[in-house]
């Protein structure tokens, strides 16, 4: 399979990410590490907050959602980095067991003028659980490479 | 000391948050279940890459930021969690050893109008390096409880 430049993405199109499933000891884990507040942390004192139990910090559902984008496009893919992501919305809870898949819309394309080998994608992506609910949806900004013009 | 709520923040208020230094293993680590592209995860590799070294995932980086958030804030503060967070700009990469700062500013403060206890702090952060140059910044979203009438 051929590698996926700035010059293949299209407008409109529609890119799907797999899935993982996201385990209780795996969001105490992240939590512990970098948000470990009750309602990430201890299900106990979840159980007392407006959320009702344990959930995911919304940087272990973004990080989780970055290893989908990974997984599904950016390995197979010229991909130079992102400048930053717009409009992050945790929309519902993450909960153990739950599984997560993700899906991408290309927005916009906008080559750049000042490097002519590489271009901005914006991509509205939404992550969904195993119901099919929307749990987070970001407007993602990727920078790919052009492809080279001795690869046709 | 007593606990932060809605009430005691001021627009125009600035947060200091901490700091902390981030190691080549924690990049390697993160990225390896998060962001495997090479330049996050491969010396080597990165050294051929724009970046011309290892970096980390701009998601470890908003990681860290949020552990500073709460250390220095939310740990403190009647916090009920984030509906999301805009504009996130990965201005300069993190590089092994750096040591990250970050600061708020209370931007706008807006009242719940269906639920009476509580209320929405909008907070632009800045994270620094050890040279105090901007390598993210982001428009946080806060939800915090109101002050309860009994705690004066």
């Amino acid at each position: 399979m051929s590698k996926i430049y700035f010059d293949d993405f299209e407008v409109g199109q529609t890119i799907e990410l797999g899935s993982c499933t996201v385990t209780k000891e795996e969001i105490i884990e992240f939590a512990l590490k970098f948000d470990p507040q009750p309602f990430h942390v201890n299900e106990k004192e979840a159980a007392e907050t407006i959320y009702g139990g344990l959930i995911a910090s919304g940087w272990h559902t973004g990080s989780l959602f970055m290893r989908l984008l990974y997984d599904g496009l950016l390995s197979r893919a010229a991909s130079m980095g992102s400048p930053g992501q717009d409009e992050m919305r945790w929309v519902r809870p993450v909960r153990p067991g739950d599984t997560l898949s993700a899906r991408g819309v290309i927005e916009e394309k906008i080559p750049s003028r000042s490097k002519p080998d590489r271009g901005l994608v914006r991509t509205t992506y939404q992550v969904f659980n195993q119901e099919g609910l929307e749990v987070m949806k970001i407007r993602g900004l990727g920078i790919f490479a052009k492809r080279p013009s001795d690869d046709s």
